[in-house]
């Protein structure tokens, strides 16, 4: 019982930037403003009991293919990774290079692609889009990336009522050009 | 109808439409054409077992809040649903009332929202758009769509090598005046 307690606890890791961007998609969703939504955890389903109403006896969770996020704003195709980190700065080791590589293949077929970090030591969340992440990488050659950064070329997503997590008046600041 | 055809219909024939349509988005995605994903199917966790590598012991299917696919296609978000019948009309009740509701909201924001149908009788695909579903619905008062209807309002896919099921060259033609 308390080794599903630990899974279970790691898997709620960033739990609560996860809940702010769902509610917020809902919020959206309701006032016809976005249609966005979470992407399902793949799973890998094993075994099956019961035909009727079948129950997963055996599975394992899979890789996700993309990111955690996608749907329609503004006429645009919208697609996003949310990462919450305990660091001041942000190792992108917690982004898998596929979902990078998804990225960058969405921003090059002309979608809004983009991160949003949450800082958890100074409660403040960025945006941060795809090409400038990368610039970082070619430029710096290193893979962690200071909140400083996310000052200078993110935009902060500022706390909010409701919606909860306001992202879409950041990607409208963010994509400013792609908006027009 | 010619040679070609005629094998292509003989070898596609048990493939399944899903496969079919996997097989055309990884197509797409490796010539940067589009960047189009099938959602993974929610699945609802009750137990799991094992800490380093979770095994999920005990899980149910959950009914999916969107539809199958989405994506980006020519700088807009594309939406749409995929579906085989035996029969010579499609019975709408084949897909959730709230993915249909899905698939309006979708088209309300400007995205590209369809359906694909494949009647296995003919072998004959069709890409419907959401907006022509509704219409039928709203005048005929009836939930099941002949075959004559895709003929006359959808547009056909026709058998195709690689992609497999070339459905974008559809999505142009149907779509015209949004891809201008």
């Amino acid at each position: 019982m308390n080794e599903l307690r630990l899974v279970l606890q790691h898997k709620n890791k960033g739990m609560g930037l996860e809940k702010e961007i769902n509610l917020s998609c809902e919020y959206y969703l309701n006032k016809k403003i976005a249609n966005i939504h979470k992407k399902p955890t793949p799973v890998h389903v094993v075994e099956v009991s019961n035909q009727k109403s079948p129950i997963i006896t055996k599975a394992f969770y899979q890789k996700s293919s993309t990111t955690d996020y996608n749907g329609l704003y503004r006429m645009k195709y919208i697609d996003f990774e949310a990462k919450e980190t305990r660091s001041k700065s942000f190792p992108l080791s917690n982004i898998h290079q596929h979902q990078l590589d998804h990225l960058v293949n969405i921003d090059e077929l002309g979608g809004l692609a983009f991160i949003i970090v949450r800082f958890l030591s100074s409660e403040e969340t960025f945006l941060i889009r795809i090409c400038d992440i990368i610039n970082y990488v070619n430029t710096e050659k290193k893979k962690t990336i200071p909140i400083e950064y996310f000052k200078q070329y993110g935009t902060i997503i500022a706390p909010n009522f409701n919606p909860r997590l306001d992202f879409l008046k950041a990607v409208d600041k963010a994509f400013l050009e792609e908006l027009k």
